[in-house]
């Protein structure tokens, strides 16, 4: 009880490997999209946003929510996207950030060795 | 061996607790002035940055960098600070990111209880 009392939320961190949707990977626009797919889908709202296009391929995304932030960052040429999602929201499980994790999963076709580490942040 | 040549970097996300240096967690341009010397000291390059103040308190700023991201988000009201640096930069120990995790213990004058986690990420 005394650690659900000091709760500062939850830091789910991401690794999707074996992407098979690699257009997604380097269209930032489509991309962004599905974040706010993501964002909508949880009343996550963003207060502003930052963006990189590395050359040649190879994006990066920062959402600051009021509720934390988001983190993107794909590597097209490894067929990977890291996806960081940290929320200060009280879940009582890790339902809604597994949910994250298989929506995207989908989005990106990406392979079943990607994974995910929830860790709960304490005050 | 193999996992070393898959690395995509190390991911540190720290709590710091029991924060003396209020100031510090209130003021967005010292604050962000802290980082930047982070970054300066490890040769992070900064591409872009985004910020919030809440109100009453409350402070939010994310570097987009070269190398990844940097996150900070500062809750006064329970002298807490929490921050993530994830670079793709491959380092042979932890020293680097022990390092800044001293170095933002001592600005912020935070109580031993602070912790780190440093997680090793993989394409």
């Amino acid at each position: 009880m005394f650690q659900e009392y000091n709760s500062s939320g939850k830091h789910m961190i991401c690794d999707f490997k074996g992407i098979q949707n690699l257009d997604l990977l380097n269209n930032l626009d489509e991309l962004k999209n599905v974040l706010k797919e993501v964002c909508k889908n949880n009343d996550f709202n963003i207060l502003n946003e930052v963006e990189y296009k590395f050359h040649p391929i190879g994006l990066s995304i920062l959402f600051l929510l009021s509720e934390s932030h988001l983190s993107v960052h794909t590597f097209p040429e490894k067929n990977h996207m890291s996806f960081d999602i940290y929320t200060c929201r009280q879940y009582s499980d890790n339902a809604a950030y597994m949910e994250m994790f298989k929506f995207l999963s989908n989005k990106l076709q990406a392979s079943l060795d990607s994974n995910y580490k929830i860790i709960d942040r304490y005050f």
